[in-house]
């Protein structure tokens, strides 16, 4: 198993270039896109349509049949006249179940046009990490995107990023390709010792998460609770699969369920 | 003091025009361009003329009053007709005193041109790791640029950066502004736990170039005895300035001979 990481989408063009029809590639937008998607799958949303623009959005909710819910932030809050903002706590049963989700996500839908080319694209937050990890080993050369935010890296996505580079060398022998991974596993390696990620408490990651650009940009905006709503590791066992039919809708790929 | 780091030029333009007239840019090239302009310097060279392409630096040779020597490599080799190559084990007195020197270098260049708004602009390495730290006290903005390689993340460029973070922090209080900052300073804290970066030995740090892009890239074609020409920590004293006159051309500024 091959494992390589994108720490910005968008620079370097080479490494979407390398992304091949047979890979998996992982996008990971920690807070909070990855984390919203799962956790609407989990709690029974049929799909997940995600797109760049809130004029997108709302035109892709005109063409469904059946009214969509409109779901996305800019600058952290909910989209005059959407239905739901960007916390997990907002996407439970009551809301979700059933219905399909259009998601504006910026940074989210570049890191998913970044790895169009891979013939398996799924997402992972911490929240459905173990999830995840389920999927991995079926692949010889994987591929994690870490979405940033705004065109700079976010330490959350390369800390996920550390903790799937991490899992895969413990599990597979994974090796890595580039120094991304490196950075990546080192990023995870300082900060919990190298461990499981599995074992990692909630409390423990909310600190971390507590030092990074999206972090403390959630708590400037007042979404302290996030931070440990996005850093309950295992707690989701859906995995957002993209669609074979149309690259950017997500369903429920989860195998362990 | 404020820190940022660009771990790759380029992508984020952010980054770039954030770099005021006021701030001091430190350009890093660990493997090897940075290496060798400080030894040049170091070695009694009057000037480093730096540009990315060879056809431009046999022009600017033929520009020279004096004639200067042609540097730089292609795939990790001499240039054709060129006079050195890019390893500082050629960059002795007896070929650089008193002499000019023309030095293509893709990645650094393009590091260069990045940090281009900075009013005072210099090279780093591991070598003159000591004298670049006594710049470093005059700043209240200080831009670490990674040069990186054909559009990736070298983590030996990372590296040096995360010493230069731990140095300020330790000795200055300084505050990181970004999560590159983050990345590069998390990278020296779980490769050398966080230790001062003056007291890691040439071995130690040898041990880790082997492990990088960069490193492995040296050792493929038969350079492994670089990597610990690199790994020198202090040995060198010269510090490259970029000229106020010329944005390509670095004299030497150090402070501490």
């Amino acid at each position: 198993m091959q494992l390589s990481t994108t720490l910005l989408p968008g620079g370097g063009k080479t490494k979407s270039d390398q992304i091949a029809q047979e890979d998996l590639a992982v996008v990971i937008d920690v807070l909070r896109a990855t984390s919203v998607m799962c956790t609407a799958l989990q709690n029974g949303a049929k799909r997940v349509l995600t797109c760049s623009k809130v004029g997108t959005a709302r035109a892709m909710a005109d063409g469904e049949a059946s009214t969509p819910l409109l779901c996305g932030e800019r600058g952290c809050k909910r989209i005059e006249g959407f239905d739901l903002g960007n916390s997990p706590a907002e996407y439970q049963s009551e809301k979700v179940a059933d219905r399909s989700l259009v998601l504006t996500t910026t940074n989210g839908t570049r890191a998913i046009e970044f790895a169009g080319q891979a013939g398996t694209l799924i997402t992972a937050s911490f929240l459905n990490l173990a999830a995840v990890a389920d999927w991995l080993s079926d692949y010889t050369k994987i591929h994690f995107v870490c979405a940033g935010t705004d065109g700079e890296v976010t330490a959350e996505d390369v800390l996920l990023a550390g903790a799937l580079v991490t899992l895969c060398e413990t599990r597979f022998q994974a090796e890595v390709q580039d120094d991304d991974s490196i950075l990546a596993r080192q990023l995870w390696a300082s900060w919990f010792s190298g461990g499981n990620p599995l074992d990692v408490s909630t409390g423990q990651l909310a600190i971390r998460l507590r030092e990074t650009r999206g972090g403390r940009n959630l708590i400037r905006v007042g979404y302290d609770q996030d931070l440990e709503r996005c850093a309950m590791i295992g707690s989701v066992t859906s995995v957002p699969l993209r669609s074979r039919n149309d690259p950017a809708t997500f369903v429920n790929g989860s195998k362990s369920s």
